[in-house]
């Protein structure tokens, strides 16, 4: 029961810098909480906003040592300091990734990029060529891989004990762009040129392709998609039905909304083999349904009875003491630090460590590429490249 | 709270007879439970199996005053007699039910017939023109649609209260076929000459089709379906992807299984519309989530806070005194009884009175037909017709 | 998955009369559907109200055979047909059950008789004199005694594989008293001269006190009480909360309500013993949660995977299709009809079939009345006796 | 949906010392991250253990820059430092709560301590003393307080949404001393002199008593509690059953055990009035129903629709990604650090800012009291002082 050890014997903290994540953001807060919660990273400079005004206010805001107001100034600079950045956290919108992880990977530092990877396909693939070329790490944030449970999943699909996969139902329905918004939040996501060609499909559909695919080990080869955006005037889609083959012959369905009333966040990770099932939602990602054929369902509690190293792995209260979103998405960064803290002692990090890479982002956004290319040819099917 | 009125003002029972339902069967027990459960019918003669001596024995068990060994014969003589039956229920394999609901359709007497309609689009054609040539009724057993919060949900579907519709996700996702079967309920419903084309989509995926239609309103313009038999040497599917074009717009995905571990009967509806969502689950039927955009989620409960006179008009009991699978299909039976009594009396039923119809049935049929011709052309788009 | 066999091997059907449930009555109709619903009896005759005109319209209502205006007389004139009543149905207010009874037991007619037992402790034992010195059977309807998944808990918790039990938590909170009101229904429970000293205690925690004893097999010993009348001028109980001491060391409390809003009907049982527990709840009859210590919790299903003999006993459809309240009360009258037709041929049921008696019916207004005199002794223990 | 604001906005971080909570323990590694979630502290000194060479390892472990082997000689020595520490945490076992409060109370420093507040009721009343005649600040970390939900649920009763309370219902069972354990988290948890009078009462029927009375903001004025040690051998309660009687008329029950299995930790707070309900569960925390009553159960969720500002306080992310037991002790973390900002500055916090204090220590301990007097008197009604 007890929660030290993994999160809090000391090495030095790793020093992280912030592309993005300015006052009105959301998901930078996010990063910095993640980055704080197992206390392995220390916050030491910024360039939190494109608008150098509001790059400088928000950093003071935050009380950050050094503060910058171009995140490629920042990267020249960090470089060449002696207790320079390690590692960098890049939150901003989708367009910016490509350019701002560049500036830092052929500069030696870590890369820890927010989803999708980039705005288009074109950049994904050069990003990855510059993570291929650096010396540094580059860690994509599918939070949602870091949910514990999602790692049991994960585990008992690889120790064979849902059999053979058949059918994976993955789903990712929101409510919260029903109407036409037009707060920050909502502008950018509904905004081709900034958030890329796919709307949901790039927010939140890659989450749940990328669930999908690490969950089970599988990679999709081919899919056919209709997408749609129902709220009028918007660019980008809003909603989207996927038909997914996977290699080995799993076949299964992704749909992925903004525009589904009573959906909050509702990720949802369905996965039937020949032997059993697997049933998993990120609302409640304290449980996970097993559900081996012939024997009644299991409920599977984080840390509890049933729950195995893979999920203990990545708890720090016993079960019953719910962990969320923000302990998964932590996950994400102390694994993270795993990595980098090996990499800092030219060490391999252990087998168990596990995070999301610019492959993965690659394949994303060859997701979001595929649903837009057969969408627009009646939902034929294409393939994934 | 009474529970009085609808169920028990006595008219003379209905005089059925029934066809198929002997002794190994499983849905013509269920048909029989409700018959009686609001008590207007009486059965009273039966042709219970193809089988002679089954269809005697069967009978016999049952304690009819009439057994017939041939549904032929019994639709003959039965149409002569002064106290003869007035309506039928056909329960047996799909094969048979064109056959055996003209005989007593051509004779005036009602038929109550089990899905899907028929086991070939050829046949269900011929079986409307035999019912629109009839006097007599027709009345299809997709029980789903007698389930009150169904009921409920369609009213507030119709009532505008969700808005106009976007988005239609049916799933019914069962396990018992996750293994080569060799009982008798698996063998026919996996015999194509016996079942028709469709397997899963025919026993089950018709159910699901006809609940998202029955509930919207909305008719399926085109269907794109990837259907797969994973038992290896089944011959029908047993998995089936399904992406849905409404008219009006509304899009939808369909996902029928036998092969889901940890799945019983899975049928679950959800719809989404431009003010609201509602949500649905056959396992827990008692329950219909609404959740108007904007504001906390709602669970209505049948009969209880909430919930109106469609569901009201199907419910026995107060709230918190769950009904289930077979006062649902009881519902439909007491549906069929209302507009037979209205014909005995040369009126018509009510607009309240609603059951599933031979349109209704035809329309699954082409369903079943649809999805397997998309999926020979690799899940083309396919108009219903 | 066969639904035959146990339903529908006809003998003849036995003779049932009713007294009490006329027109506005709730219970009355419930009973006859659940008499109906496995076709092993036949209502031929009744005394549906004290009101004599009322009992003869809802004799006519319902198309008995024959209509008498007074209970006394029923008994009288059926004991001497020869093809009178078997048995007769008492669903009257509780003040009228023994005088009732009396009548049917003395003449050798089984009786079916709604609980609590009586309104007096007093009548409840001068009930167990004549029961004891009839040659008839008494069977009371604690109708959650005849849900499958408490057979199912029953028979797991005999076989031990919860271990011996330690704590017992029962609760039966409703929310339809929670301001005054002057329904029928109503009405006559919230009369203590209609119902009993007893209002929730009389009305719902008999049941909820049975259902603990039928699962656990333990008996209560002694029980502390506090109850409360919440509703200004009400002269019954509305809310109850008691200790109990059961016998070999258990304990458990026991909650009842009629004035907790949000709760319909949620009669829920929870036992804890050395090695596991189990939980279930009315309103969701179907599922039984089994949690062993150490392993992950269970969700055993009605007739489904985990679910033994004595619960597929108590099914007619498989797992996945839900059965309710309405099958739940046809078990009590399907286990008497068990014990009827045994008694008509001479012989002793199987050990199977099980129902309330006439036993547990003085216990549960033992418990009413430990209820009021605990409370009034300011809820000091009190022996149940 | 932005989650900046409150969590961010920099002052100087509050310098933070530890009592307890060195290398094995559970409670301290909470306390630690509840402390940085919302970076408002910084833990710069800790005496972690009462072993010396514990105390030291597990600072050192911790990176802490200045390590103690004495609470006492920690309060002497930061007291005189200019940068010494602002706040201590005491997170030992429970009977060492009050010497260690004492000395960095009378010296001026904030304490931030676990519950319950002393292991006696002596003690509570003397630490009642010292926190009184002290300027600094006692907040005890009933956490449960913390939850978002919870604030909910207290600010709709303070505004009226449900009436006049009648009904609360609280438990809290686990079932982690079902068996006989040897592990440090059971071993002095069972240990009367360290734990207290109280097992089951003092761990976790204290959180359960303060929940229900913070939320309610009723107080209990007396009880009648029956408590059991069911593990043979065990010296404090594993289950106590209490009846409450409120100020004002309502009235309660409170269930907490140790030896619940399938119970992880499972608090829950069910509290009905006289126009509505509120049902809040700890393991699944981001829920609230609210049953108005006569209307449809709504699902309030945390920052969703239907939650208020006092959800929102506490709250970093939108409704759908959820917050847990971490988040909630952070929560009471950052109500301690408004406080103490404001003391720093010499002005009174917000009327917003709520955290359980040393008076609701003593009420909890004079739970315990009452519990255990009143089970020696055979369940008697005690009053609580």
């Amino acid at each position: 029961m007890a929660i030290e050890g993994r999160n809090e014997t000391h090495s030095r903290r790793i020093r992280l810098g912030m592309v993005g994540g300015g006052n009105d953001a959301f998901i930078g807060g996010v990063h910095r909480i993640a980055a704080r919660i197992d206390d392995k990273y220390e916050l030491v400079a910024g360039a939190l906003s494109s608008t150098p005004e509001k790059a400088r206010a928000s950093g003071e805001a935050l009380g950050l040592p050094r503060i910058y107001e171009d995140f490629k100034e920042m990267a020249i600079r960090e470089a060449r300091r002696k207790d320079g950045i390690e590692a960098v956290s890049i939150v901003t919108p989708n367009h910016v990734h490509y350019a701002a992880a560049r500036e830092f990977l052929k500069r030696g530092i870590h890369v820890i990029c927010d989803k999708p990877l980039t705005s288009t396909l074109a950049d994904a693939k050069k990003l990855v060529k510059a993570a291929e070329e650096s010396d540094a790490l580059f860690i994509l944030t599918h939070n949602y891989t870091g949910y514990p449970m999602i790692r049991q999943a994960r585990a008992m699909i690889a120790n064979g004990e849902i059999g053979r996969i058949r059918v994976v139902q993955v789903e990712y329905p929101q409510d919260w762009l029903s109407e036409e918004q037009d707060f920050k939040q909502a502008e950018w996501r509904t905004d081709p040129s900034r958030s890329g060609a796919g709307g949901s499909t790039g927010d939140i559909g890659t989450h749940a392709f990328n669930l999908a695919c690490f969950t089970t080990g599988l990679e999709v080869e081919s899919l056919a998609a209709d997408i749609q955006a129902f709220v009028p005037g918007r660019k980008v889609d809003d909603n989207a039905h996927v038909l997914l083959r996977f290699a080995g012959g799993a076949r299964g369905m992704l749909w992925c909304s903004q525009v589904a009333p009573g959906n909050e966040n509702s990720l949802r990770l369905r996965i039937y083999g020949e032997k059993g099932g697997l049933e998993w939602s990120q609302e409640d990602p304290n449980y996970l349904w097993y559900t081996p054929l012939g024997e009644p369902k299991r409920l599977i509690t984080r840390n509890g009875a049933g729950a195995g190293d893979a999920a203990a792995r990545m708890s720090r209260t016993p079960g019953g003491h719910p962990e969320g979103y923000l302990e998964g998405f932590a996950n994400i960064y102390s694994e993270a630090a795993e990595a980098i803290l090996a990499a800092r002692e030219g060490r391999k990090p252990g087998k168990e460590v596990i995070y999301p890479t610019v492959q993965d982002g690659l394949a994303g956004v060859r997701f979001i590429d595929a649903c837009v290319r057969s969408s627009a040819r009646n939902a034929a099917w294409v393939k994934l490249d």
